[in-house]
């Protein structure tokens, strides 16, 4: 993935660019801008839009990888509590709290909005599949019985994401039962 | 509820007259329209535009309406195999095969892509909550052990509709798969 060697590199030109493009998504998507265009956006950063047909297929894409990109700087490590009940717990409610937050609501509306036929590459959904199995992993290390990775997804995350697109209430009580009933199915 | 009234009395004017407003709808959201209004509705279906402005708050309330409508329509009754395993396997699928259709994967998107605050009011999650409490009555009654309605909107309507808005696959075997999970949450 060159998006993801992209973002991680730290320090020089490639960076600063990126930051100047992602910075200026977050301010576009933030002010309710509904038709995101390349030029749009490049005049917003201060570069060519070369720059942009370079390196995205579509503005969708560059959208994902924003949010991707916001979504890590805040987080970074997944949580790392001792037992998988208080990792999937706390994790489900930093999701509650991060997915909920008005400009990332937007982000996810416009994502899903711009989604016309079937994706083959979900960037919010590769990163939490990573999250997902660092957790598993750790607790299997510790002798621990897991869930599936795709079950954690179907009923951690997707519910999340399921209530925030569809402008239902999420709350933290809701995120921890998600980790309680995912782990219930481990027996 | 003056909506489910309406589209439950047989026969009459009025529902002749919801049937075109309905059709219409489904006319235009198949076309691709994305400026959907009253007046375009109205001129579609042959009704006076008043009779729209009075009957529904805004075009979102009557394009969910009109995706429940489609719904009941076409499904009717909940599966009632004698097992809520079978139950709960069958009508999962039935709501992959459903949510799928090019037609409501649009009404899907155009619903989520409209709503911007938190709703009270979801037509959709309403419907399946009604479906879900049917089914664990019946099981209920057989002496079977449940989950939860709630559990179940989690586990098996969440996922389906996390990945149909999200354009990732969605299949028989998945929907299946989440029918299972939801039922090890009752031990």
């Amino acid at each position: 993935m060159a998006h993801a060697q992209a973002t991680t590199r730290p320090g020089g030109r490639s960076s600063r660019v990126l930051a100047a493009i992602h910075t200026a998504v977050g301010e576009l998507v933030a002010e309710g801008s509904d038709k995101m265009t390349f030029p749009l956006i490049a005049a917003r950063a201060g570069v060519n839009p070369t720059t942009l047909y370079r390196r995205w297929a579509d503005v969708d894409e560059l959208l994902e990888e924003t949010a991707v990109a916001a979504l890590t700087q805040q987080g970074g490590a997944v949580p790392d509590t001792g037992t998988l009940e208080g990792d999937l717990s706390e994790w489900a409610t930093l999701i509650a709290r991060d997915i909920t937050r008005p400009v990332r609501v937007r982000y996810l509306r416009a994502m899903v909005g711009a989604r016309a036929d079937l994706v083959t590459h979900c960037p919010v959904t590769e990163r939490r599949t990573e999250q997902a199995a660092e957790m598993l992993r750790r607790a299997e290390a510790r002798g621990e019985e897991v869930p599936t990775v795709a079950q954690v997804l179907d009923h951690v995350v997707a519910p999340l994401y399921y209530r925030v697109t569809f402008a239902l209430p999420v709350d933290e009580d809701h995120a921890r039962r998600l980790a309680r009933d995912v782990l219930a199915m481990r027996r």
